[in-house]
C-alpha cells in the first residue's frame, strides 16, 4: 500500500482553501487525516471531504506535530504567525500568501527540478497566480526563444482578493443597476464597471508589492535571474479568472510555428486558434489549464511574441498548483 | 465680426455625434447654421443646440454644398458613401470612423503643424480614441525621451462601440444579477463580468484592424514613422472611459522628474500623484483631459517609463478632438 499523510489546510473556509480541499479529493491525494483550520469565526462549521463532514478548528490551538504537510491559505499574517511553528514541529509548509520570502517558489511545470536536495521539512510557496500562469505558459517556450524582456498587464479578477471582494463587486453592481447611491466598502472606490490601476499598496518607486513579487517569482520559476520584466497589475470587474496581456521581446526572430507546437504539446496549456480567443468567464473558470490565445508576432517586429492568457486564479493559479507541489513533495517524504 | 460657418454633423444622434454638438456649443464654435444628419431611423427627431431645437435629417438627401465643414461620426460605411461627395462639394471633411485611409490624422496637441500647406478643402481625420490619448500623453515627452518602442494594452469601454453596446452591457449585467439565462446580442459572448481579448476582426497576422490603425496613426501623430509599437486592444465591462497600460522603452535612462514636469505643464494632461491613481469612472468620464498616473521607471530598468492613462473615449477621444481640429481648420478658411 502507498503511504498516506496527515494534512492540514489553514484557511479551509476561504476561496482558495475550499478549492484546495476539493482538489485533494479530486486528485485522490493520499490523505490519512485531514485537519481544516481557520479563525475563531468559522471554527465549529464543517466542510465535506471524501464523503464525510470534517469539522473546522481554530488554527491558534492546533498542534502541527500531528501533520506531515500544511497548506497556508489564510493570508500573510497567518503565515507569518504559524508557518514557522509548523516547520519547527517537523511539518512541510506550502505557503500561498507570499509572506515567507525565503520559501522556494514552485510551479511543477516550470521548475520541478528545484526540489532536488531541498532541506526537510520542505519550506516552499505556491507563487502568485500571475507567476503561476506566466511560468506555465513561458516554461515550454524558454528553449525556443531567447527571452530578453517580458511585458505583462495582469487583469486580476476580484476573487484574487478573497470572498469579501467577490461579494462587494456583486453588491456594488446591484446598487448601481438600481440607481442607488454607491458606498464602497471592501474597495476604496467604485469597482463595478470600473478599472483600478493598482492592487494593494505601492513602494517609493511606484511598484506594488504584487508587481515586485511577480518579477522575483517569475525569474526564479523560469531560471532566468536577469530577465527584464515590466508588469502592471490592475483590478477588473470580473468575479473569477485572471487575464494577461503579454509581450515577449526576444533576441532572435520568433518562429511562430515552433511556438504554437510547443504550446500545443504542453499538458497544462490549451491554445485557442486565431479565429477565436479565450475569456475568463467562457474558458478559464473551473478549469485546470492556462488558456492561451491571440498568439502573434509584433507589428514590423519578428523579435516579439504577443499573446493573451486567461486562467482560473483560485484553481490553477493557487489551489491546484499548491496540490501539484504537494504531490512532488511527498515523493521524498516516505 | 469673426466669420461663422455652416456645419454638418453626420451621425448626430449617436454617442459621439451628440457629444460633438454639445461641444460645438460649449466652445462657442462659430456656427452659422448647423445641419444634423443621421439615418432614416432618426430623421425627424430633434436635438438641442444653442437653446433651440434642430431637426435631424437623412444624410442620403443632404446637399453638402450648403456647408463648409462636415463631421462624419456615423461609422465607416457612411464615411465611405458620403465623405467624398462632401469634398466634391467643396466642404472640409473631419472623419471619425477611420474609413478614409488617405485622410490626415490630427491631434492638435501632437501634430498641429501638419496642417501647414494642407490641400483645401481639408480631408482629415480624428484618429482612434487610443491614438488620441497616447498622442496627447506622449507628445510632450517626445523631446525628453528617445523612444525606441511603445507597449500598450488598451482597455476599451463598451461605448467605444456605440449606443447599442452600452445598452447591451447593462442588459447582460441585469440578466446575470437576476440569475436569468444570458443570450448575448450585440457582442458574440458574455461581456458582463468578462474581458474580450479582441475588438473586431483580426487579419492573417493576428492583429485587429483597430490595433493596426493605432500603430499607423500614432506614428504619424508623434512624427516617429519607425517607432515600434506593440498593442493589444481588449474590451472591458466599463461603460465609459478607456484605460491604457503603457510601457515605453527608451534609448537612454529616463529622468522621472523631467517627465513629471513635462506632464504637469501639458494643458490636456492631469497627472495623478503616486499615492493615488485615476480611474475611468472616477476621473475620466465627462472630462476634457487625459488622466495619467502610476508614472514609474521599470524594475531594474531605468530605460523604461511605465504609466497608466484614462480618458473619456467619446469626449476627449473623439468629439472634443474633432472640434479642436475644426478650430484649427477654420483659421485657414476665412
Ligand atoms: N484568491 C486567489 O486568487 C489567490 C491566489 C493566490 C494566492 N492567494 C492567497 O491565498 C490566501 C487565501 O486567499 P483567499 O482568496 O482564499 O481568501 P479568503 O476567501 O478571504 O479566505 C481567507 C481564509 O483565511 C482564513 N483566515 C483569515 N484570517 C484568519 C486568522 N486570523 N486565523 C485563521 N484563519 C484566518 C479565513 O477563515 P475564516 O472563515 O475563519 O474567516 C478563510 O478561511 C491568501 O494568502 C491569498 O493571498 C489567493
Ligand atoms: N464611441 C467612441 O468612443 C468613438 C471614438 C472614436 C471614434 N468613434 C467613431 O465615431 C463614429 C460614431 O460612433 P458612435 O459611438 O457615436 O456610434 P453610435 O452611438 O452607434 O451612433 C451611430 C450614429 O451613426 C448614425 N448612422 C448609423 N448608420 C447610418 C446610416 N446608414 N446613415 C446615416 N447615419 C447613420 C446613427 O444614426 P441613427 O440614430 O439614425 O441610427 C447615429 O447617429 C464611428 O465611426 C466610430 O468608429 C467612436
Amino acid at each position: 500500500m502507498n503511504p498516506s499523510f496527515n494534512v492540514a489546510v489553514v484557511g479551509a473556509t476561504g476561496s482558495v482553501g475550499e478549492t484546495l480541499v476539493q482538489i485533494l479529493e479530486e486528485l485522490a491525494f493520499p490523505v490519512a487525516t485531514l485537519h481544516l483550520l481557520a479563525s475563531m469565526e468559522s471554527a465549529g462549521s464543517s466542510v465535506m471531504f471524501a464523503g464525510r463532514k470534517v469539522r473546522v478548528r481554530e488554527v491558534d490551538s492546533f498542534d502541527f506535530g500531528q501533520v506531515r504537510l500544511a497548506f497556508f491559505a489564510a493570508g500573510a499574517a497567518v503565515s507569518r504567525s504559524f508557518a514557522d511553528k509548523a516547520r519547527q514541529a517537523g511539518c512541510a509548509v506550502i505557503d500561498l500568501s507570499g509572506a515567507l520570502p525565503d520559501a522556494l517558489a514552485l510551479v511543477p511545470e516550470a521548475n520541478a527540478q528545484a526540489l532536488h536536495g531541498l532541506a526537510q521539512p520542505a519550506w516552499v510557496c505556491s507563487p502568485s497566480a500571475a507567476a503561476v500562469a506566466l511560468a506555465v505558459t513561458l516554461a515550454p517556450l524558454r528553449q525556443h526563444l531567447e527571452i530578453e524582456r517580458i511585458h505583462v498587464t495582469a487583469c486580476l479578477a476580484v476573487s484574487a482578493q478573497g470572498r469579501e471582494a467577490v461579494n462587494e463587486l456583486a453588491r456594488q453592481t446591484a446598487e448601481l443597476l438600481n440607481a442607488r447611491p454607491l458606498e464602497p466598502r471592501f474597495f476604496d472606490r467604485q469597482m463595478a464597471f470600473n478599472l483600478l490601476a493598482r492592487v494593494g499598496e505601492e513602494d517609493a518607486q511606484g511598484h506594488s508589492v504584487l508587481e515586485r513579487r511577480l518579477v522575483s517569482e517569475l525569474r526564479v520559476l523560469l531560471g532566468l535571474p536577469d530577465v527584464k520584466i515590466a508588469v502592471t497589475c490592475i483590478q477588473v470587474p470580473v468575479f473569477f479568472g485572471d487575464s494577461y496581456s503579454v509581450s515577449v521581446q526576444t533576441r532572435r526572430p520568433v518562429d511562430l510555428a515552433v511556438v504554437q507546437g510547443a504550446l500545443d504539446s504542453a499538458p497544462s496549456i490549451e491554445r485557442v486558434e486565431a479565429d477565436d480567443y479565450p475569456t475568463p468567464v467562457g474558458d478559464a473558470v473551473g478549469q485546470d489549464v492556462v488558456y492561451v490565445g491571440r498568439v502573434r508576432l509584433g507589428i514590423d517586429e519578428p523579435e516579439q511574441l504577443n499573446l493573451w492568457m486567461t486562467t482560473d486564479n483560485v484553481r490553477k493559479g493557487a489551489a491546484l498548483n499548491a496540490v501539484q507541489v504537494a504531490q512532488l513533495l511527498i515523493k521524498d517524504m516516505v
